[in-house]
């Protein structure tokens, strides 16, 4: 059987290097062939499973030094039937590509807006006076380098070696502890794991109405080890509280713990139960699959 | 005297319109005339009353559909001078701008990430299959259109005015309830108003550690009407957590309250006690100051 991941491409971006990293695990652990299949926006590689056309999307969820994804947290409440099946964190290093060969011939940066926050401080030191481009994808923003010795962008080690583009310098980020956690959808429900991700909305905007579902989880000593609020679309001062877990769901302290929190909350969702995996090393080698 | 306003430039703005609002009601109120400032970016407009080269600063703070405005808040975090002296929450309209005579013309549409974001039903309604990219403004995307008839740009009707460009169709944002909070800042202390922002870290990563902080409020009836967090940038998993209550820093209780959150948080910040105005009209009209 062969799977079909939907990812946010093009080809070189860090969600390509997860969606690989994954695709390895099924082929050395389950004999499984998987092809992936770049999608031009979050929304639309998850979409691609609910359709049917891929069988799992790879999709960033959250970076260390940015902050949640909300695009992803925003389709995951709206769609009905997708699960989290795996939690991916990878390192991230970040590179400033260009055909230029020195710092003072670049006047323009290309990158996504969170690769160039994240090199906010490195881009100010080196290259206060320069214009900064957002891109969609890292990736795209070497389209604008060829030919243009005054053009950088900002994108992996790897995608440098993919477009044959030189590193005119690399580990440009900010932060050295860089990494970005991901998770991997799909339609089937896997039920078991150490961390359990679910959302909630609220009857009413009273004083202290998160108190109660957050004593939930806190008088049964469950560790919370995430929260996130994104609005409603409503109106400004209405929520839905995304929150991270660890645990099981066949242990009889979570299943208590929902049954209650399904009391204090107007719509409650489970996302799923799944493991995570820790990448270690910066210089993360993949096989490709 | 004059007082120096920086915001998100260029002219056309959401921001600057927020400015205006703002400046209107220095002039009628305390006889104050202000100039306006654009800046290429939050930070630097915030950075621009630190180093006292302006007088205040107008950056959104939360759009209804979009959240939080990250950058606004990690800038706030880092700083120790700034306070917050007034909210504006400001109705937004966005109108798809065009050279062009009909929608059929248009291939590409420009625009700030978070307009596209806004009009996303629309624009996958109207024009599916056409090419989205993002620009560091609303008014930057305009700079696409000239003797470009494929080209569209989705910005404020106001920007139509002011550059001189038509309105192809007005009102696409997908929610009809869509507005975005404003904070001004200053150097100089308010201390009366009825809302009141703070931020705190936490000391360790313990099971219901937020539980604590929050019980504070709830214990005393005082409404919490936001809790965002965002990542510490140490690691993955460690956050700062904002929150905005109801009340006054005279009121004993609020000073009770702060001084017991005092006692659970590793570092807490008061960003400010402020009013905060509404607009109320779609089609709002502002008096140039």
């Amino acid at each position: 059987m062969t799977v079909a991941i939907a990812y946010l491409g093009p080809t070189g971006t860090n969600s390509e290097t997860a969606a690989l990293v994954y695709a390895n695990w099924l082929a050395q652990n389950k004999g499984q062939k998987a092809i992936l299949y770049p999608y031009p926006s979050i929304a639309l590689a998850i979409r691609s499973v609910v359709q049917q056309e891929t069988d799992l999307a790879v999709v960033p969820v959250e970076n260390s030094i940015e902050g949640s994804v909300a695009s992803t947290l925003d389709i995951l409440w709206q769609l009905e039937e997708i699960e989290i099946i795996q939690g991916l964190i990878l390192p991230i290093a970040h590179a400033l590509l260009s055909c230029g060969s020195s710092l003072e011939q670049i006047v323009t940066v290309y990158s996504h807006p969170q690769a160039l926050a994240q090199c906010q401080k490195w881009l100010e030191r080196y290259l206060p006076s320069i214009e900064l481009v957002p891109t969609n994808s890292t990736t795209e923003a070497l389209h604008y380098l060829k030919d243009n010795p005054t053009a950088g962008a900002i994108a992996s080690p790897r995608a440098s070696e993919l477009y044959q583009i030189p590193i005119l310098r690399n580990y440009i980020n900010d932060y050295p502890d860089n990494c970005t956690r991901f998770w991997i959808l799909g339609l089937t429900s896997n039920e078991h794991g150490s961390h359990l991700s679910l959302a909630f909305s609220l009857p009413e905007n009273i004083p202290g109405a998160l108190v109660k579902p957050l004593q939930v989880f806190a008088q049964r000593g469950i560790n919370m080890s995430k929260i996130e609020s994104r609005p409603t679309k409503r109106s400004l001062g209405e929520y839905i509280f995304f929150i991270d877990i660890e645990g099981n769901l066949n242990d009889p302290s979570i299943q208590n713990a929902l049954a209650e929190l399904s009391r204090y909350t107007e719509e409650l969702k489970i996302f799923g139960n799944y493991d995570v995996w820790q990448s270690a090393a910066r210089g993360l080698k993949i096989e490709n699959g």
